[in-house]
């Protein structure tokens, strides 16, 4: 089943908003078992939205719109499908009333602190409006969405805010599309690996040496600082060049995840949603240690990552953002003079922040960054990009120079995974 | 000059990478004054990307096309475009003189600590193989990319690594479009207003009441935790409904960016791309004073968010992630008696940890942070959403409780961006 997907919205043709919505619905979709034939962006204008749809209709199985469809003067997408497929509006009144509850209910509680206000009568209407033949996909829910059935075809139209459109796909979207597909969607088998630590062209080289089957479609991603690998095997049967049964395909699978894990070894941290945050808190989770980060350069970043998964109170304990020398020596103890002797980007500076961000928080583990992100602050002996990674543990403490390349924003990130990535080998030991 | 994008790349369609690429190229057509017809995503298929190409000549001006330029075997677009337009392929010399070099000079350097290995003469060449009459845009630079006029049209061929597209699109496409359309493109005046403590509506609905210029083209964006609205003001001589000269349109521009400002105020934090961060830190250092952060629930964010601007070291100190209650504790001095009558999410311990984290720190400001994020954690009294931030200075200390909607990401950024907007407003005071 072929899905083509048209996001609308002048903030995504001029750029100013980065499509994340279409990302979304896309890998949902795909992980489904469903063809993405294309992702169609345009603007805000009636005439490209109505031949979007229609030219759509023409060669996928099914549409799924996002976007304009909000209360205010610039949502055009059901006037333009509606004048596009000679479908006339109305109002659901199912609708209107569901909207005319939640603004009360919401003006009553005052939601997260704002004032919301009543507003005229003409913007709820629009809200509720619908073309011909339209059903709402949840009249009493806070989102307005609908289907439409057009030449047997379903369209989806969704609104373009992330959390509404993801809420309406998982809930209404999906569960449709499969019923609606009636079993003719091809299997498909999924695993993406996340590497750190090797060049694209390098992970490509040593995979291509290998003899994986035929039917393994391979990407290849560098998404900075990482490089994600992607397999998929399909089966479905009387498709040239695929497996025709379950077994076959699901055969080739794990042959192929097994050579691949084989030849990358450790460069291979985790797999799909997987972060590497995620990946070294379930180490600590295992052995029962906590971890505490004292961060220069990185200034906060590597304790958001690790803080950004639930449950992470239960092995990271926080730590210092030692970005002034004053802090450095306030908080952390590293002595006046080893800055003054070492400057603040050193090895001795790097060990002394991981030693005192544990011993202050009365961690297991500690790790330091320091580093010149630049786009000033390096010289000769210390260009931008030097960074010192330290580690502290009951062994006692030590510290890694590295060289990034990039800019600020890059060697920011790098250094942070970096870091992670060597607390993560640090809980591989035995 | 209409202009198309189509972005190339299963990583795209199967929505594992949001298409970043194509936003920042919309971003900088749109501000020169290009109009974006549509941004077309396509998987790595031939048949797809030489029909999207072709397509795309008929009704558009000029077509940039981004991805599939890589090395690696699932790299498709420079074959796909050969067929599809009737130009076989040749190697270009100078580039894959170029390739070499570079190549060479890296596994010297051995680039960001990551080894790079020599790789298969094929693999070179594929780089260096462009559709006949295509022109390298830097045959000696360390990226890839070429221009082809068919039909008299341009047609620009770009990396899909984002630091690649952006350094040629703004050295290579704009300025050879600019040569292009010559002197036929329309004048754009722009500006984005952030704004953050206003419903998108309630916006809308200020802003409906105000007696705008009729040319003034408006745009609401939610973009979570703001609001973003972005004025649109075009002339060009001919075209009905634009005012016909610059004085005119410049009139009309500055008209409406008044009466905005006037009636939104201090809602507005900024303009265009400035971050609320950029802001607090351009007030702090008008005022010569420093910031200091303590943050539970946020885990770094507000010290990440500070430090990513560049020069960020001359008004933030730092601070400390107090995620456990041993670092409330040991780094900040909030007493075991306050933590344990009041619970660490309460306005006593956010008054207690903005001061302790101002003297540890020895800043003028400190601004802290603890909350409940979720998913667990909530409680009757205090249900997931309940945050209470603190401010000290050398007048005191005070912190308020606020309830946020959303999931733990939306309430950990809503968190930051009122910390920082707490900060701004006391910067504003006199």
């Amino acid at each position: 089943m072929k899905i083509e997907i048209i996001a609308i919205g002048d903030e995504l043709t001029s750029g100013r908003i980065i499509n994340t919505t279409s990302s979304f619905a896309a890998r949902r979709l795909f992980e489904a078992g469903f063809d993405i034939y294309a992702i169609h962006t345009i603007g805000d204008t009636p005439r490209l939205i109505g031949e979007a749809v229609r030219r759509a209709l023409t060669h996928v199985d099914a549409v799924i719109v996002t976007g304009g469809l909000g209360a205010t003067d610039d949502d055009l997408t059901t006037e333009a499908i509606s004048n596009a497929l000679g479908r006339p509006t109305a109002v659901n009144e199912e609708m209107l009333a569901a909207i005319r509850h939640h603004l009360r209910e919401r003006s009553e509680q005052g939601a997260a602190g704002l004032p919301i206000r009543q507003t005229g009568a003409d913007h709820l209407e629009k809200l509720a409006r619908l073309p011909r033949g339209a059903e709402a996909l949840n009249p009493w829910g806070k989102m307005s969405g609908y289907r439409l059935v057009h030449n047997g075809k379903p369209i989806y139209f969704l609104p373009g805010i992330p959390s509404q459109m993801r809420r309406l796909l998982i809930d209404y979207v999906l569960p449709g599309l499969a019923t609606w597909s009636d079993g003719q969607t091809s299997m498909i088998r999924q695993r993406l690996f996340r590497i750190f630590g090797l060049p694209e062209i390098e992970v490509n080289r040593r995979i291509a040496a290998l003899a994986l089957p035929k039917t393994a479609r391979l990407g290849y991603y560098p998404v900075f600082p990482d490089v994600h690998l992607n397999l998929v095997v399909r089966s479905m049967d009387g498709v040239e060049g695929l497996p025709a049964t379950k077994q076959a395909g699901d055969a080739a699978f794990t042959g192929a995840v097994a050579m691949i894990e084989e030849t990358l070894g450790e460069a291979i941290y985790g797999h799909n949603q997987e972060t590497l945050s995620a990946v070294v808190g379930r180490r600590l989770l295992g052995k029962k240690l906590t971890l505490a980060t004292a961060e220069s350069c990185t200034g906060g970043m590597i304790g958001e990552w690790l803080t950004s998964t639930p449950g992470s109170s239960a092995w990271y304990l926080g730590g210092v953002i030692s970005y002034a020398n004053q802090v450095k020596e306030g908080a952390l103890a590293v002595s006046k003079e080893m800055l003054a002797s070492h400057g603040a980007v050193s090895a001795e500076v790097a060990e002394a922040m991981a030693a005192g961000v544990r011993r202050l928080c009365r961690a297991d583990l500690a790790i330091s960054v320091t580093g010149i992100a630049g786009p000033d602050g390096g010289s000769d002996e210390k260009p931008v990009g030097t960074v010192y990674i330290g580690l502290a543990d009951e062994q006692g403490t030590h510290a890694e120079r590295f060289l990034f390349d990039g800019g600020r924003r890059q060697i920011r990130e790098i250094s942070a995974q970096t870091a992670l990535n060597i607390v993560r080998k640090r809980l591989a030991a035995p």
